[in-house]
């Protein structure tokens, strides 16, 4: 592969065409494919899916540094789907009305995983845009599937958190103790991070529902090197009744294995959900092994509750391509019907699924 | 300042896997995004906005030397909105059904912002694809607040001047005194410019319609070293009555102050509006202020006329990263309504609102 | 935590502010844009159009060499429509349910070119993903116009191919005497060469048409260095009729000329079509000449048929830059009523095209 130097510049000097200073825009991504069956007792499903262990994306990324120990920085990054090629639709106003429900098939190209501007200097950064709420981060950081592919924790369930349970758009941030214009999850140095946000739903003043999708969430955690532990809480208004998160993670590293942990407690309006996690990974060389059980149960009437049991491999061919193999079974009980995979199960049956794959970063 | 190492290629040497010469495409693009705030008589609207002050874009370009002072070009630029991550369509055909307003909530990236080819040599520019039409640039080229944000001209107005108030698709254009590749707005080359298009509605032949979305632009200007003035007219046909833009600005540097104005006479049909601006820029060292006075009259039933008064201050951090606030009041006559920052006020109501925010160029 | 749970050396480095590792992107792209007019007895239609000689297109590809023969790679590619700025919709699940026709004038940026995943070894590539099928190559592998433009083969009908007759989604491939990670058409090496895939439609196991828009397509060919033959077949199960391709092509370059057929049998249920190509490119220095003539005919009631024949001129300005003009002319029997660039023509009327433009790579 033939490298070249690369001359990045700003709409000023491109516009003059004029020879200008070097800028800085990283370009990255992962394409991660894998072959995705699910079965269940009413309908199985064979796929060709993605972002097995890796979460499919294409980045534009860049830091500037101001002087005077200050920095900007922006970071694009889409969400791909790449069996299909298709892009994920992102949401506009933390509501169901903003995102892919309320598009008729919306199949481009967004930068719906994350979107922002920060400035950062001695006392934190500040970081504008549509990103991780604060309160989601324990669920990968605490996963030993980071929340992606048919082993991922059951913790999460959107019916419940609603449109903000994972991100928020039109937020504003404030980030202490992470590296500057990190990526969420993992980037936390040794000792105190505080991650701190607010969002908008951004509706008329003089709606019925004026407040919904405003919301905040906080993360607060400390980071040793051989273990960390972080509690968030977060909140999104609601025209139907406010939305919570509040859980709790942590992890410790004993070398060869790492545990971690993590318990949610979730409300819709007054629907209460409660969670947990416990997991590990275990790393040799190249090869890597992860294991997890979660489980989630609502109050919902007859208490569903559904209980996962996943076991995964990854088998590292350099640092940046994997294979793997993700097998996971769950449980349900109290009505619930959750089928891994896309398959359909009847209430208090169970469900399988395997997911074999690749995942190459660039 | 950093640098990025990409690996650039031609498609046929990509495909057959060869080492292959440099290629040519330039990453860049803006990040801006803003806390705004609207406040009308009927509804107040606090959001996380974008494009302030700079147009959020992300864009891919490239020039070639085809030897013999001839040239080509490429620019594919989209329009985002980072504050969310979405993108914004584009419009096809010129004409209300080729554009948002048919679509379902599209939110994918498109090159809507310029999606062009140029071939260029010593008698000027042939550039075909999707572009500001000549009849618009005057707006932002004298407007202290380059159409931007809470404080941009209010002598633009989507209503009269319809689909190709801005841009046009499907263009063959030519330009004569700019820069060759360069962006529309302020890439005047010193002396005569000139700038024309053509662009095609495309409906059948056999339609209704047929001549629907056809329209063509001319501007013509002159650059001296411490002033420029240009005058366009433009005209876009349109099945209710044809849709016509004719404006004339100017601006002269005073070193430290830089003042600017420009009239304009827009027809929709039977409606014909008028409208003026004066403004001025003032820079010292990191620090710019910009202000503006403008007004836009219909002949509508009871004239509708609305004069805003915008002023802003940029804080330079560095050449690509600015802090900025800017304000602006509205006064409405006429039965005119208009609100800033999405905010909703009455017929005759006045509306305040403000930008506070900060732009990243890479 | 451990680097190969989220985060790629490049997000790592970037997040420090620290000089990285040289990255593994290659971005490139074409715009060609032309003048098209299409006259038929009904309509006539004038536009400007896109991808005359060269499909449109914005890509980002890269290959790892991961030691001991093998290798990773990826390819990320857009359709563009430079003529507005729009990206074009992939389908999601190889049927018309999953494509255009299903979405709202969705404008937004996929990969729908291509969207994939490779590992290489000695003995062949595995792809995972969005690509050509394989039964489609030998149309635009053996067209002197690549199927793209006015002149484009007439051989392959969407009406009978349906959504797979070109790529497919879900798609898991083998290729065996091809450049690693190429681009489909043209890029075979010396000797035997096969390709082979199967694609899934992903309907549950319980829907009425459960195995719609599963399908698999091989291709055999034989390349030696003044010629090359290659036949393919391919099947498309749809609940409505199963969906066939079959065809068979071949090249002989005697130098300055190179003449080159295809014959193809679709079948669609139990309507089947035949046709054939044939055409030759002539190359001179600079200059390309390109003409073919191409049928295609069903057994539908009145064995509608039409027969194109099609000239093109190729002027190269550089390697990556060329101007072009192509004409065509179709004659409609047996109630066909093809029309070209958009015209519309009565049944068996004749209608005639042009496309004048001009193709940038990058």
């Amino acid at each position: 592969m033939k490298l070249s130097h690369f001359a990045l510049a700003t709409a000023a000097c491109i516009a003059a065409g004029n020879a200008c200073a070097q800028s800085n825009v990283t370009i990255g991504g992962i394409v991660d494919i894998n072959l995705a069956h699910g079965s269940g007792s009413i309908a199985n499903k064979s796929f060709v899916g993605s972002s097995g262990i890796g979460a499919s994306q294409l980045r534009f990324t860049g830091v500037e540094d101001l002087g005077g120990q200050l920095r900007a920085g922006f970071w694009l990054d889409s969400m791909l789907q790449p069996d299909s090629g298709a892009g994920t639709p992102t949401n506009t106003n933390n509501q169901a009305s903003g995102g892919a429900a309320a598009l008729a098939g919306s199949q481009g190209l967004t930068f719906n995983r994350r979107s922002t501007l920060s400035l950062g200097g001695p006392l934190g950064e500040l970081r504008l845009g549509r990103d991780y709420t604060p309160s989601y981060w324990n669920l990968p950081v605490y996963d030993p599937f980071g929340n992606l592919g048919v082993g991922s924790t059951h913790t999460l369930n959107g019916a419940i958190t609603g449109a903000t349970g994972v991100r928020a758009s039109n937020a504003i941030a404030y980030y202490y103790g992470h590296a500057f214009n990190a990526f969420a999850t993992g980037q936390s140095l040794q000792g105190l991070n505080v991650g701190a946000m607010a969002y908008a739903g951004e509706n008329a003043s003089n709606a019925a529902d004026a407040g919904s999708g405003n919301g905040a969430s906080v993360r607060v955690g400390w980071t040793a090197p051989a273990w960390s532990v972080a509690a968030a809480t977060g909140r999104t208004r609601n025209v139907a009744g406010d939305l919570r998160q509040t859980n709790l993670g942590g992890a410790y590293d004993f070398g060869v294995v790492r545990v971690m942990g993590h318990l949610v407690r979730d409300r819709n309006g007054a629907v209460t959900a409660k969670g947990y996690l416990l997991g590990l990974t275990a790393a040799v060389g190249i090869h890597q092994w992860r294991a997890s059980v979660s489980a989630y149960e609502t109050d919902a009437p007859g208490r569903p509750k559904a209980t996962k049991l996943a076991v995964g491999y990854v088998h590292n061919l350099s640092k940046r391509t994997a294979v793997y193999a993700t097998g996971a079974v769950i449980d349900n009980e109290g009505g619930a019907a959750f089928g891994l995979n896309q398959a359909v199960t009847a209430p208090n049956a169970r469900s399988r699924g395997f997911d074999l794959g690749v995942r190459h970063s660039f």
